[in-house]
């Protein structure tokens, strides 16, 4: 039976796929492999087969699907209740599920949110903490894992996160320890936390302070792929525990795999398998 | 014909009803008059009854309506849909609406936010702004008014927005100029701008200062009534334009105006409308 910890879980199944791939699911209707468009009559239709379709396609590779809640929400109720059965289907399949919603509210909305990604079925949520602690505690309470923004891989990031402190600590490196301090009741016996981080990889000069402040976090690594980061980029970000699976990092790409493009005789669905299969292999040479 | 512009639509609204007040619609089940309870069959349609007997009740005295997404996401697909009725709703009375979603993903996540508050048919949507100016743009762009979190009323926002710079300015005054240079090409005839700031009445302390960072910002001001502040709080708050109607804030209440307890002979809009009148006369006071 698995653990009711979303952190064991997330452990168990990179040790399971062998790699911490995240596969982003960002679907935009005009992106989408032409004989869907054609065969679907509705955005919200055609954005659903295709999830369920890369969902299929990358599940044996996936330690994580991520979907992007924005794409769904876009398309309104009906894309709401199809982000639901996406993410039923992905969890039906044995891969836990984190849902990119970058939420970030206090007390009683924090705990709406907190049964808003319950009641969607998903594992684990982005949280942005700018209005401090409350926003990130719900989630825990209601045994979620939370992914807590700390250094972004937009190239703008730096107009807040990087703002140097009194203390001599940046926006960011403040906002770690609190991750830290938040996540230490919620250690499970593999050493890592349900609170974890999201850090750039494009950011990756500041990983090796940023992975000192937070030995206990999963880092969610944003920017591989189709945003400039590669594997090498990675090595600041890792654990210092070596026995553990997927090094404490759950790497994420979105359109590089997703939108894989399509090699002589492959299906859609072949170019998002060999995608999501290079991309393991281009992971598993640095861990 | 309305202006295009949302601060014109919210300061023309202002005017029109004599004062600033914004009715926060937190709808909690649980917490839903006894004769909606009983009436209903499912919490979305006592919810979505309740908003729009709220919205009868005091848009009389509202210069916008606030839904907290959180509320209605926490019912699913069929709440988001409610969600979007509610607005429609408030719309038709000629009311403001900001959706109160505190997003904040950036690029073309940002993007299809903005798509999805447009197609919930909000004027305006709370925006948190951690991963820099990108995550605000789009909604401007996208022809939205924006309140961007900048200094919250929880007491544990210090934790991150009350941090000193070394620069000698505190995170939330660094957010206070970056929102300022953002919304400087949004600014209309008005001297006012489409991006506003969130600024929470039990922090008035560092209301002046702000004020003085965000001259041509409407502050959206949480905290008033249930959650202790009073009108006098809002004075370092106001614009020093003292010709421009609301002075430059909205002032929200939820649970004291939509929760407002029965009086002999009342029914629970009468309550509701008695409440949201009643703060009507308190903020005219100190205006």
């Amino acid at each position: 039976m698995p653990s009711s910890r979303f952190v064991d879980r997330l452990i168990q199944r990179t040790a399971d796929v062998g790699s911490p791939v995240c596969v982003g699911l960002d679907p935009v209707a005009g992106k989408l492999p032409d004989e869907l468009r054609a065969k679907f009559g509705t955005d919200v239709e055609a954005v659903e087969a295709f999830c369920l379709g890369v969902i299929e396609a990358s599940a044996e590779f996936a330690a994580a699907f991520k979907p992007q809640s924005a794409c769904f929400e876009r398309l309104g109720a009906p894309g709401f209740a199809a982000m639901g059965r996406v993410i039923a289907q992905a969890r039906k399949l044995g891969v836990p599920v984190v849902l990119d919603a970058k939420r970030g509210d206090i007390g009683i909305s924090a705990t709406h949110y907190a049964e808003a990604v319950r009641a969607l079925g998903a594992d684990a949520v982005t949280v942005n903490a700018y209005l401090g602690p409350s926003t990130v505690m719900p989630y825990l309470e209601a045994g979620l894992g939370v992914f807590v923004l700390v250094r972004t891989s937009n190239p703008d990031s730096d107009e807040v996160q990087s703002q140097k402190l009194k203390s001599g600590e940046t926006v960011a490196e403040r906002m770690a320890g609190l991750v830290r301090t938040l996540g230490s009741s919620h250690v499970t016996p593999t050493g890592m936390s349900d609170a974890g981080a999201v850090i750039g990889l494009t950011k990756s000069a500041d990983g090796a302070r940023l992975r000192e402040l937070m030995p206990e976090q999963v880092f969610l690594v944003p920017g591989y792929g189709a945003q400039g980061g590669g594997a090498s980029d990675l090595k600041p970000l890792l654990s210092s525990n070596t026995e553990l699976p997927g090094r404490g990092v759950l790497v994420n790409a979105s359109r590089s795999v997703i939108y894989a493009p399509t090699q002589a005789n492959e299906s859609w669905q072949d170019a998002v398998a060999r995608a999501a299969r290079d991309m393991t292999s281009d992971l598993k040479s640095v861990l």
